[in-house]
């Protein structure tokens, strides 16, 4: 059976990333007959320039069809001016939408080798490994009112709406608990109940949820603003962290940021299981961003790329030795002291994009 | 002329704090004929146990009517349960909202003598001193729709609204330019106007007041997300942060957090200075919140209470050199390795409270 597989490389340092991954995926295919039929489209600046659009409808067409989409990054200073709805973001926020993936799961993870990169002190991050369970299809990023009204006299009135409806708390947690049962059975969820109504509405709902169906689970709530203090204190304290959209956002890059490790850290998006087949709809796609200042030379860290496809082949196609031994070959890797110039350290060889590419696959073929 | 204090201690450490600044004012009343009149009031958990409101009509008339206002901590988990209108936050918010407090001024730095206690490496933190302007009356803490709706069928729907106002914006824009002048000339603006129109607007509103009034300091404007990684990662970059109240709230936090002074740093909430008397009105408040395990205990570090009382000196009632003594003090206590638990350290000698507050007396009458 055909494994299809949607590329969007995107933007900047996207495609250069996407390359090493495409040769990962022709050994599969080759070595070990994994049946992946890959498809390819454009996804923001790189849509707008050729559609005018931040993903032409074909290519949504695609990705609605495909087992999984791969997903590089967007956006670049070439893109500031463009409006509003075309942006490069915009292909991103339309692919979670539609294909409602509304389960962003984003380890933050701290490699051994990597601890020293850390700005925080080496103890503090060692080991680390929390899971941050983000929200995303709801919130202020989709709701309605979402507009900029002129008031006349110079003045202009800007709305977003944050909306939460309980079925949305209530899948989201359900996937945080299930996650944290296959970790350390530990869940915190953060929101600010203390201002605003759908942090009321989410800490009911979660406790709720946590009552009916996963007690065995251990459960806490802080405050997101607590929350990213701890996270900066003692992120150890964490296993899993479940929140919405916006403070999703915000908590999952300082938990990245955290770990030294921000080149290389992957991110699923998932849907629903469909109610017949019991497939998901998936997203992966790196943590960092496109990072216009260093694309096109070759020396962009394509571990957080191939990191997404190891996720992809964890949650998608549920290939969990293949997963395990491809998780296994990037830590082998930097084991042996081979970096790219963002995490490079004293002592270690520093190498571009495709050598990492290439260093990685044999480890994975070795294995 | 007098000068018009409303102490406001509030709950779990916020009286044991406050009493250590009522005798610093007693101080300069007696020795320096400083002319403080101060009266008192209710506000947070003690407010609606005394009174069924977390903040009484009495005691807000108080507010509206003194100079500034001294606020210690509100909550505790006696109050958790309480109706949502009634918490211990909406106090705070109230005050906040009705003396029109719409600058909150977040000092981080980092005490010399504390660097080590930040989870930061502290050659990253170490001499750092940033000043976060977070807009205080406005975005989705006070915007309506503010509401959870029941739908039937077991489904709720909570709804937040962030809105801000030209007008809004270009206020606290001005309030960060003015103080970036006083400081190292460079303003960052944070939202995320990839994804909320009030960042759209808030960008544009920030652009176009620097081009209007303010071309002479540096501007740099940063996605929030990628500013919270930024804080993690290099600190030092930033001089003056202007964000919303949101953003506001969860970065001033985290950079709380980083200079490991967390017990240390106050903060000030200034009004529009009103077109006759030039006056502001004005609240001073440690960040830290009201720690109720600790309460009651005698050991709670009442320094930020101090160095916001020394904020109110210096913004409230212009005493720049008094605040600068009064700072003075608090820095060379910890000189001495005088310490409260929480920043307790080796080598250092641990007190509680009040010896914490008569040390820092003595130095101030020292200086
Ligand atoms: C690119 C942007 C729209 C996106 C977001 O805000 O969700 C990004 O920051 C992320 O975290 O995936
Ligand atoms: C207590 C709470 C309402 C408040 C806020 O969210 O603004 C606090 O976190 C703060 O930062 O002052």
């Amino acid at each position: 059976t055909a494994r299809n597989l949607l590329l969007l490389p995107g933007d900047g340092i996207g495609p250069e990333a996407m390359a090493e991954v495409r040769k990962i995926i022709a050994y599969m295919n080759e070595e070990q007959a994994a049946g992946f039929v890959t498809d390819e489209g454009l996804v923001g600046g790189s849509a707008y320039d050729a559609h005018g659009a931040a993903i032409s409808e074909e290519d949504m067409a695609k990705a609605l069809s495909a087992d999984a989409v791969l997903f590089g990054a967007v956006g670049g200073p070439k893109w500031d001016d463009v409006p509003y709805e075309v942006r490069p973001e915009a292909g991103l926020l339309r692919l979670r939408k539609d294909l409602e993936l509304f389960a962003n799961l984003r380890p933050a993870i701290c490699y051994p080798a990597l601890a020293n990169a850390s700005s925080l002190k080496p103890e503090l991050v060692e080991g680390l490994d929390i899971l941050i369970v983000r929200e995303l299809t709801g919130g202020v990023y989709f709701g309605e009112p979402k507009t900029i009204t002129d008031l006349g006299n110079g003045q202009k009135r800007a709305i977003d709406t944050q909306v939460y409806d309980t079925y949305e708390i209530e899948r989201i947690a359900s996937v945080a608990f299930e996650l944290a049962r296959t970790r350390g059975n530990r869940v915190c969820s953060m929101e600010k109940r203390n201002v605003m109504k759908s942090g009321v509405l989410w800490n009911q709902v979660v406790t709720a949820t946590h009552k009916e169906k996963f007690s065995d689970v251990t459960l806490e709530h802080m405050l997101a603003d607590a929350g990213g203090m701890q996270l900066v204190r003692a992120p150890k304290q964490f296993d899993v962290i479940v929140t919405d959209n916006l403070f999703g956002d915000m908590l999952s890059d300082v938990a990245a940021m955290l770990t030294g490790s921000l080149g290389m850290l992957p991110s699923a998006s998932l849907g629903a299981p469909d109610g017949k087949t019991g497939k998901r709809k998936a997203l992966y796609e790196p943590v960092h961003g496109s990072a216009p200042d260093i694309a096109g030379k070759g020396i962009a860290n394509p571990i957080a790329m191939i990191a997404s496809f190891a996720m992809c082949l964890r949650y998608s196609f549920n290939m969990v030795t293949e997963a395990d031994r491809l998780e296994k070959a990037i830590a082998n890797v930097l084991d042996k002291g081979i970096r790219t110039g963002d995490i490079m350290a004293e002592g270690c060889r520093q190498v571009g994009t495709t050598e990492m590419g290439d260093a990685i696959l044999a480890e994975f073929k070795a294995l």
